[in-house]
C-alpha cells in the first residue's frame, strides 16, 4: 500500500516525462474515461453489497478502481487542461490547479482507500469491503465537492 | 494468471447479474471508458520502451491494463448495445455479436497477454515486457481488425 500511496503523490508533483507528450485534449479525455471506468466498477461492488455478494465480480472490480488509482493519472492535469478544449468538455475548477498539495492530500487518500478495498475484496472480506467501499466513496466526493464544477 | 482468464471466460459467458441494470448507453460509454484508458496506458509503456524506461510507471500502467482487461467487460455489451444511441456512438460490427466463440477466445488471449504484461513489469524485465506488450497489443489489433468498424 505504501507503494501505490508513493507512487499517487509521485503522479500528482511530477507530470511523468514519458505522457508529457499526450495532447492537453487528450489528456482530459483519458482523465474523464479513468473516473468513468472507476463509476462503473464502484457501481458493480454497489450492487453486490446491497443485494447478492459475488466475491469474484467485487475483487475484479476492487481491483480496476485501484489499478486506475495508481496508474499516475496526476499527469492527466498537465498545462492547458484547465478548461474546455473544443468538443472536450472539463468540469474542473481553476482551484484545483491553484491548491496542488490538497488534491496531493486527497489523492493519497483516494489511493489508500481504493488499496484497502481491493485488499479487502481479495480476502473476501464483506463487512471490510463495506467500509472501505465508503471510504474509497468519501475520498471521490472530496475531491468533486472541491474541485468539480455542478 | 489462470484466474484472470477464467473470470475473462466468465465475463463474456454471462453478463453480471450486478451489472445488468446498467443502461445500454452506459454500456457503450464505459466500455469505451475502458478501452480509452487501456490506451493512454499502453502509450506510455511504449513510450517507456522507446525511451526511457521508468519500471515504477510500467508497472503501474501494466497493472491497470490487467485489471481493466479483468474486470469483466463482456457485461458491457448486453441487448441494445449493438448500435447507436442517440449521441452515444458505437464502432462495434453485428459480426460482434454474432460470433461470441470467437470473440471470447480473442478476450482470453487478450486478458492471458495483459497478465503476462503485467507480471512482466512488476519483475522489471523489460525484455519480457516488450514481448508481452507486443502479444497484449496484437490481442487488441485482432478483435479491431474482425469487429471494429472503421
Amino acid at each position: 500500500m505504501k507503494k501505490i500511496i508513493a507512487l499517487g503523490i509521485l503522479a500528482l508533483s511530477i507530470a511523468g516525462t514519458a505522457s508529457a507528450q499526450v495532447k492537453p485534449e487528450d489528456q482530459i479525455k483519458y482523465r474523464q474515461a479513468g473516473y468513468s471506468f472507476m463509476a462503473w466498477n464502484m457501481g458493480k461492488i454497489k450492487a453486490n453489497l446491497d443485494g447478492e455478494y459475488n466475491a469474484q465480480q467485487v475483487q475484479a472490480a476492487a481491483n480496476a478502481i485501484a489499478a486506475i488509482a495508481g496508474s499516475g493519472m496526476g499527469a492527466l492535469y498537465g498545462p492547458g487542461t484547465d478548461k474546455d478544449i473544443g468538443n472536450r468538455k472539463t468540469r474542473v475548477k481553476p482551484e484545483f490547479f491553484q491548491n496542488m498539495e490538497d488534491v496531493g492530500k486527497i489523492a493519497t487518500n483516494f489511493n489508500a482507500a481504493a488499496a484497502s478495498l481491493a485488499k479487502a475484496a481479495a480476502e473476501g472480506d464483506k463487512a471490510a469491503v463495506q467500509k472501505a467501499f465508503g471510504e474509497t466513496g468519501g475520498s471521490c466526493k472530496a475531491c468533486h465537492d472541491k474541485y468539480r464544477a455542478d
